[in-house]
């Protein structure tokens, strides 16, 4: 269902990434108009005195019929139940990430919004960073030569949830950013996991993917760490690159350098080992911001009727891979995931679909 | 078995770490003469032209009649072969990490040297760093309020090793570490690893112990990454810590921060947690060389007969976590440390030895 | 002259700074409404797009009538024109750093502003920063030890202005800092300059200046440097300090190291200095938006008819300082500041009551 | 004079350089024997300790007869006579930064070698370093466009000197890397200075050279400073280069960014600059030590009669740019720098030869 007038867009759950979408939303020029939708008065008060045009209502009921489209951003575990009731009313979808809190969640969503034909959107924020396409050309180009491993940390202290622990919370973005990089979800999921601060919800959590042509991807995600860090590293076999996203100049870089097992390998009590070592590049990566970058995206899919870049299915890959771990975490054993559920066809296509339109 | 005279050191294998150990034990007032014992001549050659006045020899057997004790610096694999060699002539042995590659080798080294009655030491360098004992007396204290968990990092492109993976390579470090921060050997350990660019041996690996009192320690060991990083980080339920060995003037950075429930925690809706912000300081720690400290304690033991700071049952306990790394490796999933294997007495013994010697 | 009702509140030239100051004030409770003033059409609407309750004027003549208070961040060499223009209307006056480019420009403000009975601020942001306050109590409480020297570096490439050199444009920043933790005016100035990458305006510099008790400051600003930095360092007899206004958790560091002359130095050929090293601090600084406390100050300062933390005076004394680089960047010499000019009893007074009341 | 013989050299001064002298020449091949010459016994003994082959001497009188050549590394003051004297005894001299404490004490020195036909070396470390080389090679190459100016900095705790003022201890690095970068000496100096710590010697101090074609150059040198630093800052019309010498990995960092003046330059209220941002790249520079190149740089000129890449003249050359500078921070004006003084034919012809010998 394509829109022929600018769509009026609805934020609901106004806290820290919700008031994001309400300034970003409230500066694109094809939104018609905002709105926000919470119980917590005084958050609506709040936004109101920075963006006094932005209409608020505290029931969603009352403000679906004066809206085209939502963003959800209430806690991880209400996304379905929210999600369901805005496709059932024929609105298009942005759901934060993770999708849903199970695979089941994430495909009841992509067959309502399929059924309904409008757009279903995750939040993966991290896919509509400039930085992440550059890694992702990196890998995909052969530049770094065969893929070794990836190895990603999200670490800080604080903002735990209420709801879900914090492989749900903040494994979403580094399970999102590495199925992009793979073109591909993971056929294996391990966890380690901790619960430290919070007597419910894991707080420190580690976990372990497996890709074909073996490649493992580790995943450090914490709400406990004295220092924030959010860092993937990419190995190859001839350069590695690591993608710091707190660094202002430097989110980028490349290293020239490499190990490889010396030819003839004779001398035992010698490693076989030659190392190179070259240049560090930091390659220009423009600073546009991933969220306006986003929500412009989800826009013009309304509008355009094309493809979303992070469509149902991407987000239903990452709850999948979240939901193993969840299980490994239980039994303390690797899960594999289903070859089914794990739809590359579909994941791939809508990869392609992306980068074909970026060289437009 | 007390000297009463200063000892002649001889060094087996003088690659990376045995040419520290030449220069440092030159430069020992109570040692009155260094070997080096290599099969490489032009390792000799190399080591002659900067320390004229050592001598060396191509064999174990022509060189051990001249000698009182040994720095065993070759191989892992052969550790405990040329170990027993010199102690079952008598003489004080220092053998680099890790002391075996196997707990019942280790267990052969400390009942020969019982029985010898001559000086075993693993050359846990780690333990006789000012930084490290530092972040003890942190731990220790209750500065830190209660012990959460600990992660280790200990990362770099090479060097590869000949005959062990890389956790048996790295992961000694961080082992002898995270025991002497916690007073004990883990109760399970986990582990995951990869290998890459090279065949045989596991160059990423990641680490998971359990200690008592619900405590975690997690390593990142690696052979294969763009960036060199050795750190330890340690949180505790009031502060945090950070022991960063490459830095220069900060190596330990305690940050004085905590998330802690809050009380009621009534409305789940909310993340029902605190947070608390307030100063980061690096506390002034002496720039002494840990190797030296620590072959000037071997000679010291030697001279006095002194217990060893990281003594057999010491080096015997890093093993036994390695030896169940390895089979965690095999296995996928957890594996017990045996208690009496723990040996808790006698390790905590040595620990509390020290710390009182320290204060003398 | 008090105000009894929440003043309406004009930005005069939306710019880079302007527009901060338009997003700050939308959202200071006791603003009841924001006006932007500019020529350039495309600017205003960009600002309504984001701001939409924003009423924009492109002349200030219609503007004037339907404010009371207005914030001048046009060019410098415009500051002075613009602001009498307000004043004369009977308008508060905000005006963006430098307060002037000339000392007789600054004392023409001063002296309409008191004949009209209304605030003149001058926007030195950095007064207004938590962390250059931690400094000037580490300074004032005899913490470092006796003031040595301060060095301050202010470097990035760009922002080029249109109307005046680096040193009108940057140091104005500094030498408010080096004004408020000295308490005072300095007593001479020197200057270096070079023009690189501009015809007509130094893009390069360097500032001394000398304080009274052989307090030196020296100031490096540049519009062309690779890196961009925003740094300064306080070295006292006892410690020193850091103040790095681009580091987000650790914008004071407070070194505990010192040197000093050894009691004694008979030995001319032994340095006679002896070293001492600490511990590094940093304490903890709450994250306000100093441009926000600035203009709530400003807005503060209308209500209740107190006096301003950087007044006329405040201003002007940056200004003098400046306009004495400016002769020394001709003469090559150093240019000794006025006695009178210095005025030190009102400056200090004014440092003084913004001391006493920010403890209320 | 070439030797034929492997020469015996003696180092004169085994304070923190000389001992550093004495490591290195200890492992050069083509070193015969290694003697220290220094009144401090104490010193004497810490090194026969760690250099057991090394003959040590009280007096130098003692000590000439049994070498050929020698490298002068005691305080400042004495360079001239004690080299005098050697080179009368017609040793080859190598002589520690700065190579006298004025130029006319550079050219005795300059004189008696060539009459004595014997080397005589300047010790500008930084010239036999090869990220200065590599520094060298962007400025000539043109790669970084016009050279518009340089920024240096070497700051540090310490170590005060006994008979000199910071300048003429720190600055002789920077001025000789600058030369070197500029193929030329410069036309200008001024200073400033401040002395804290110290009572007779200036331990901060800010140093301007101009040279040719509108190039200006800062160096800031500090014993007074929280932080050490050692940083040179090459910026160009179209990249920017710094040199960290502290950076392990990126001691070169290439920004590919600048400003220009746009074309046309109409609206003098908008800034008429255009800013161009590209990729930072840090080439792979080996990691040689600069002193053993240096030192192995001066034997080989024993050997072979070969011209030295730091020459008598280019050690004159640095002395005249700091006797300048001592008179500027006496008269507070710039010193001009005698024409004929400046000796550019010389002083470019060493250099030209040195990169010309580089490649072979």
């Amino acid at each position: 269902m394509r829109m022929h007038v600018q769509p009026r867009v609805g934020v609901i759950g106004v806290g820290y990434w919700g008031s994001k979408h309400v300034r970003v939303l409230n500066a694109l020029e094809r939104v018609s108009s905002v709105a926000v939708i919470d119980k917590r008065e005084e958050r609506l008060g709040a936004l109101s005195r920075s963006f006094p045009s932005v209409r608020a209502f505290t029931s969603l009921e009352m403000a679906l019929p004066q809206l085209d489209a939502v963003i959800v951003a209430t806690p991880p575990t209400t996304h379905v139940p929210i999600a369901l009731k805005a496709i059932a009313a024929g609105k298009h979808v942005l759901v934060e990430k993770p999708l849903a809190t199970s695979s089941a969640g994430a495909q009841q969503l992509i067959d309502a919004a399929a059924e309904q034909d409008v757009v279903l959107m995750a939040g993966h924020t991290f896919e509509y960073n400039a930085a992440v396409w550059r890694l992702r050309e990196l890998v995909q180009s052969g530049a770094l030569g065969d893929l070794y491993y990836i190895d990603s940390a999200r670490l800080n202290l604080g903002l735990y949830q209420s709801d879900v622990n914090v492989i749900w919370d903040l494994a979403p973005h580094d399970v999102s950013i590495i199925n992009l990089l793979m073109g591909r979800a993971p056929s294996s999921v391990q966890a380690w996991g901790s619960r430290h601060a919070h007597r419910r919800f894991e707080d420190v959590a580690y976990l372990r993917m497996t890709y074909d042509l073996d490649v493992s991807a580790h995943i450090h995600v914490s709400w406990l760490d004295p220092c924030k860090v959010r860092r993937v590293t990419v190995v190859g076999s001839r350069k590695m690159a690591v993608y710091n996203d707190l660094s202002v100049e430097e989110r980028i870089r490349v290293h020239d350098k490499s190990v490889s097992c010396s030819v003839g390998e004779t001398d035992l009590t010698q490693p076989p080992m030659s190392y190179r070592y070259g240049d560090i590049v930091a390659p220009f990566v423009p600073a546009t911001e991933p969220l306006a970058v986003q929500d412009e995206h989800f826009v013009e899919c309304i509008l355009t009727g094309r493809p979303c870049r992070t469509d149902g299915n991407s987000g239903r890959a990452v709850v999948e891979v979240l939901e193993a771990a969840a299980q490994s975490l239980q039994s303390g054993r690797p899960v594999l995931l289903d070859e089914t559920s794990r739809s590359r066809e579909r994941f791939d296509a809508g990869v392609t679909a992306v980068s074909s339109s970026r060289g437009a």
